[in-house]
């Protein structure tokens, strides 16, 4: 336990005081603040000594040099259960600070609002930080109060200890008290960082702040929880019960398929994080049929994903199938009000995602991968047609398509497509044929294709073969696009040449694992 | 540019300043230092005030207080084109610090090689940081030094400019300086984070050391790096071709599938960042053989993870495979030489591995999904058999290696196991009968059992219907595991006692994505 004789409070955030300094007041605890704080104190009627008349330093350069006095760092930093540190205190005449309340200036809001450059440097705290990193530093002698959140926590103990506070509480508070300087270096890092633009730095810090646990993590015997690199959300739920850690999961890969759609249009159906249908029809109800129609028995209880804005007639058609979240660029008010009956169903709103993230990362034991995110959105230049039969404008359109979804399901992928829309999809394998195997019988399950229909194929990475192309061309595939890079493409080339397929390669690779 | 009048040098690593202080010698910028720095410089024969007589105030608290000065921070804070600033400075008597030499107390270092709490504590460095932080923030007027890595650049650019430095040096400086101050805080976070056992904080801080660019992400249009969370590294490259980001993803699966082996057993290997083949048979040779003919035309290419030391008779056999990647507790002599004659296998030594890793995050868009790692590690307290027929003490030994395979391949995944081997694995499905269907038919290509065989088979979730385990039992498996918890159990358990198959449910699910 320690008693509380000397507090020092200096806070950007000037909310909530009164309450607080009435319980210091309550317990003979002196005050000492500086500029605004100390104004603020004052107005609330609380006696305060000004920092500037307690070191007998006045504050210069407009405040950016205020606090960092040794008479301050003294005061924090001697060991109280130290007889030398205690000599010296007392021989400089220092006096003992017991409790520290900061919090810094709002870089990391000032950064969102503001572009000015200036403005932003001037909000990178110097003094702050460098308190409540001492006063945590002597966390066994020395409370840190880092954020407004802590005071109810702070009036309490006291209250209960009736001035003192107890080690545990101490120690406590130094964590948080290092969460906050570290999540606040983070964020100027962060700044600095993308000026830069040096993507592999030596050392690379992320950080985030906690938007929910949920229930558990991927199983239920593991503990999850979201957090957000930033203050704008990418979704927003509206409606419906809590989403699960597999649900944020199941979300992004449907938006990240998302991201190649054209404006306003397309479907996806996830389950297990990976897309069972997809279409991109421009009716809206169509386009959600088809991405239905191409696996109807997985898609039950998966995630439905409107690149678009959800309307009646479509809520009432997802309303026939059991689906666990459904996402959209907005809802209007019929169908959010038909959607909402459902008390199971979680409805999520993508309007505000922002698609440009550079950088992904994810840990694996001890180590981090690092990699920019795969971005690219195709143009016909990435692409080069490599058959004797040439496909007409459409149909490359239309290999785009299947490229495009292929490049999101996990490798090894196989996806055909019909129009645009997906009708067999082969996922997650070690050997490509049988992607190609999976995809087949996908098809041969749920379609039912005249003779003569274009069907296209894409491939996320080349074919190591023949036999897989051979495979697509048998089950009656006529157009396929994929990577180039084998060392047998000229036999792919010659069999799709003797079998009049078309055949696309592209530029790019699209492993997705 | 700015010139250099004179310099602030505090650092905790002395080392390389010799060539350093030289070169500030030939600009005539004047050196302030304090307690040890001031101590070398002097040895190293140069002049140097020291730091009490510039400021007038003398080193308290065994060092706790020793540069924070308003005199040190009017210097290097003030801005040089504000005519108010340079007033305030010379009114005060201040004089201009224009460049920062700091490193900090080894704070990682000390926590490393340290269990200490009061030496770990002491290594907070509080000055150190205030500094760089302050001449980081003025980096438009002063130069920061933060890391002896960045001497050399200094040297160079005083004097190709003379004793004066550019913008463009100092603002990559001052990104440098948050660099290490934010990696440094993230590391005292984490230091009280773990002793307060807090795994979901407010604000998350994640950080890592550039262990390598790789050649490219996961594919070549991306660009890709690895980090390490700390100085412990996971694995050792011995030998080949250089890692690629993707041969890091199949190595950290291959190892946390190794996680479930016996001690100094078994054999995985793996082919996007799936397993083809899994043995666990006591005989090093049989086992690699074994997980071979699981699928021995996925692993083409693929990783061999060893979860023991190699020897030549074993080599000899990996060497007749295609492999990218061979990892091994340890490789002797003989088998070494062996198999660096092949010079584009990738070695790997992972006798370090440190398996308690508490938790794993990604990135996705603009969250981090964090959780905490599936570590169970079975016992039999794990599972109730609920079939009329029950298995021996062997075959739900054999059950639990199924299970332990399983919940390391992607969701939806199932499992076929003979003995202690996999003879099928369907992975990476929306549909779980559809992992049934590719698990069965893997079996049926590259197996040939006589009738009675003992097949087993496990499933990372639960059967929804019969249907998956009807599929099963008609291929031959006589015994399955599974997390129970479908409203369909019953059923599934009726089919079971019908059959006269032995089943299992577990009390924990496994989906992992």
């Amino acid at each position: 336990m320690r008693k509380i004789q000397n507090a020092l409070i200096s806070v950007s955030n000037k909310d909530n005081l009164r309450f607080l300094i009435d319980t210091l007041k309550k317990y003979k605890i002196k005050i000492v603040s500086s500029g605004g704080t100390y104004k603020k104190i004052q107005k609330l009627g609380f006696k305060c000594t000004e920092l500037s008349s307690f070191t007998g330093t006045n504050e210069i350069l407009d405040g950016r040099v205020k606090t960092l006095h040794p008479k301050i760092y003294g005061g924090i930093l001697f060991k109280r259960q130290s007889k030398k540190h205690l000599n010296e205190i007392k021989k400089k005449g220092y006096e003992n600070i017991d409790l520290v309340i900061v919090n810094f200036y709002p870089f990391e809001k000032v950064l969102t609002n503001n572009s000015n450059h200036n403005k932003i440097i001037e909000n990178i705290d110097i003094g702050g930080p460098s308190m409540v990193r001492a006063a945590a530093k002597n966390y066994k002698d020395v409370v840190v109060i880092s954020n407004p959140n802590q005071y109810k926590y702070l009036i309490k103990e006291i209250n209960i200890n009736k001035g003192s506070t107890s080690l545990n509480f101490r120690k406590n508070l130094a964590e948080e008290a290092f969460m906050e300087t570290a999540y606040y270096e983070s964020k100027i890092f962060e700044f600095f960082n993308k000026k830069n633009k040096n993507i592999f730095p030596s050392k690379n810090i992320f950080s985030g702040k906690l938007i929910k646990k949920t229930r558990y993590g991927e199983n239920p015997h593991q503990q999850g929880a979201i957090y957000a690199k930033n203050d704008n959300p990418d979704i927003i739920q509206i409606s419906g019960k809590e989403l699960s850690y597999n649900n944020y999961d199941d979300i992004y890969s449907a938006l990240n398929l998302t991201k190649s759609f054209p404006h306003n249009r397309g479907v996806v159906i996830i389950k297990h994080a990976n897309a069972c249908g997809v279409s991109i029809h421009q009716n809206k109800i169509k386009s959600f049929k088809e991405a239905l129609e191409s696996d109807p028995i997985s898609a039950y209880g998966g995630i439905v994903s409107c690149n678009f804005k959800m309307n009646i007639d479509l809520a009432k058609e997802i309303g026939k199938v059991f689906f666990e979240v459904v996402i959209a660029k907005g809802f209007d008010g019929k169908s959010l009000n038909f959607l909402k009956k459902k008390k199971n169903l979680r409805i999520i709103d993508c309007s505000n995602l922002k698609e440009n993230i550079e950088l992904s990362f994810k840990s694996k034991f001890n180590s981090i991968l690092i990699q920019n995110t795969d971005n690219i959105i195709f143009s016909k230049k990435n692409f080069k047609v490599v058959s004797r039969k040439k496909p007409n404008k459409e149909t490359l359109n239309k290999l785009i398509f299947a490229f495009n979804v292929c490049r999101n399901i996990k490798s090894n992928a196989i996806v055909i497509t019909h129009n645009y829309k997906t009708v067999g999809i082969g996922s997650g394998q070690p050997s490509r044929l049988d992607s190609c195997q999976i995809a087949i019988n996908k098809m041969r399950k749920f379609q039912d294709f005249k003779e003569n229909e274009e069907l296209l194929a894409a491939s996320d990475a080349f074919f190591p073969f023949v036999d897989g192309i051979e495979k697509l061309v048998q089950s009656g595939v006529t157009a396929i696009i994929q990577p180039s890079g084998s060392k047998n493409d000229k036999d792919v080339i010659r069999f799709a040449n003797q079998t009049n397929t078309i055949l696309v390669f592209s530029k790019t690779r699209h492993f997705n694992h």
